[in-house]
């Protein structure tokens, strides 16, 4: 029997993406797995069911999982969806491993061999299937898009018969992926664009992409390439330049998220009032409490006239290229290991190995346990 | 007595513009008007009450049109409006004369002497003061925003860890201020635009822009400069040009837009029938009825998985921008008649001649009364 492969209808509130695109239903197919699909998964992502080849549609969720040896998701599963996958299968996906402890437990009473891609070791190999990358790209691009329209500005500069229109300014917090994306976007429409990071290494990725590194005279890089303890004097140094910088711009947008904990907040309730009348903050992190004092998780809240958005899940607001870039991260994940329709993990592989979230009835990942303790 | 200008708060429904900006107050206090404005008259595009310097601000739009010669506005007064006029004083604004013709009766029962600026001549000289492309820029540039925000696919090209993301393609149709500024926008951003026009001259224009133009085989130049009136196979050719186009786009932006006039449909029924899978159209036309036959003015409707915007008063989205353009366009009019705190219109001017609507009583605009008959 070649390994069974399915993929059921996300049902997250808000989610549109799919984990099988029919780019890989084609590549998976072609390294010998049966695919099975629940009706209209891929809908959303305006991927229609005849555009799969050779998978198969079911009408349910249960009729998907039922005998299927590996499971793609995007969404950690309900304890529902888990009740239907059959024991022992394997589930791979964003499994949100530091939250939910209940659902943990319901994976390991099944035996679920579960991969969480936001554990994946962010080394070079890895890349290709860094979800959390490639879903961060989609979410500091629709953060430029959001920032850009919500503005009462216009980005660009323009220069009319009327006189000439100066180009907004932006200001990026944090460079990672995300940031990196939304400097580049607000650079391509034309923004002037400012961007600071605690990382010094960021500088250079920065003004790679033609924005300006907002230098705030403090670094702190220490021995060893670790991050040392600032003094109070640096700390409120480094506060008062970025203070300055977030009260010169039109446009604020935070991206400095850590994953598994809670945002650090690092525009503060008096900043937001030293800010222009009719600025904009753009809160990436607000799924995560926020990098401004005053974000509300998937709101829009005006104080001082600043409006501040907290938009959640915002790959899913282009679920297309979201879940094809998502379904590829997967595929690059998997296919090393399935082989004429067989799947072969080999555990001692480096990847593997710190992805792995559960197996054979136990949590296995050390930062996870430590965490939510054993589950 | 110097010459007295008065602003009051625009009162339309999503009005967020005001006609005077701090910028144009001071040059025309510098001309030696007296300036009055309603309180909070900038605010809703972020000019607070003190940064209008030498204006006397007023709690009511009574006591600010109360006295006043000359009155500017974005959007016709309302009768009420026109009912707190001075008899005999000169307004200037958007008026939409096509429109309403009790607005016009009242204007003229006050012997108001009103000017419209979508009646503009076009001609080189008044280009800084056309407030119909000024706010068309802002008009085209808010639709590329919404294109890339609604699109499910990134604009630009990506190359990812993961792969390849080609950019998404993107049909212009009508290549006016507003349809260039989209064009703009959209190849900002990284897509891939095509753009139509039945104007020839357009090709070079949009050319200019690095867009491509859609060539439908037809011209319709004929005679001095005329466009002929073409074949019924002539007509069929391009429409089947156009609709291989339109279902080829990812997002089909339409801006042809007539003043005065129903706007043409040039999308329909069976065009968006042969539209991908999740693709977008957003149809700027939508005020005066819309280019795609399925558009709902300021709705969004779906139709065989193709999202339709008919979005309403998009310079209103960006009020700061467009209310400082607005704001100039107005000066350049006003201010070759002002001198020492003195209005003194030459009415053999080409551009006054053009632009008035309707004075001492009656309406004098050619057009406008061919059109609505004498009020």
């Amino acid at each position: 029997m070649p390994l069974t492969l399915a993929v059921a209808r996300e049902r997250s509130d808000g989610e549109s993406r799919t984990a099988l695109v029919p780019e890989t239903a084609k590549k998976f197919a072609a390294l010998g797995a049966r695919l099975r699909m629940e009706q209209s998964a891929g809908v959303q992502s305006h991927f229609l069911d005849p555009d799969y080849i050779g998978v198969d549609f079911m009408p349910s969720l249960e009729g998907s999982y039922a005998g299927a040896d590996l499971i793609l998701r995007v969404t950690p599963p309900s304890l529902a969806e888990i009740a239907a996958m059959p024991e022992g299968a394997v589930l791979i996906g964003l499994l949100k491993p530091y939250e939910a402890k209940e659902r943990l437990a319901a994976l390991n009473a099944r035996k679920i061999t579960a991969f969480s891609l936001e554990l994946l070791p962010r080394i070079s190999r890895a890349q290709s299937m860094d979800a959390l990358s490639s879903q961060g790209a989609c979410a500091g691009y629709q953060c430029g898009l959001i920032a850009a329209a919500r503005c009462t500005k216009f980005f660009p500069m323009l220069t009319t018969a009327a006189g000439t229109i100066r180009p907004a300014r932006v200001l990026v917090i944090g460079a990672g992926v995300a940031g990196l994306q939304a400097i580049a976007t607000c650079k391509r429409l034309g923004a002037m664009v400012e961007a600071y990071d605690v990382r010094a290494a960021a500088k250079e990725q920065i003004e790679s992409l033609g924005a300006k590194f907002v230098d705030t005279g403090v670094s702190a890089d220490g021995a060893g390439g670790y991050a040392r303890e600032l003094t109070a004097e640096e700390k409120a140094a480094q506060a008062e330049k970025l203070a300055k910088a977030v009260a010169a711009a039109d446009v604020v947008i935070t991206t400095a998220a850590i994953p598994g904990k809670k945002a650090p907040v690092i525009v503060t309730r008096d900043m937001v009032g030293r800010m222009k009348y009719g600025a904009i903050i753009v809160d990436m992190a607000a799924e995560s409490g926020g990098n401004c004092e005053l974000t509300q998780p998937g709101e829009h809240v005006i104080a001082n006239d600043v409006n501040i958005h907290g938009p959640l899940n915002l790959p899913s607001r282009m679920p297309t290229h979201a879940s094809e870039l998502y379904a590829k991260n997967i595929y690059n994940f998997l296919s090393p290991w399935i082989k004429d329709g067989a799947l072969n993990i080999d555990w001692s592989d480096e990847v593997v190995a710190g992805t792995v979230l559960c197996r054979d009835g136990a949590t296995v990942h050390a930062t996870v346990k430590q965490i939510l303790g054993d589950a």
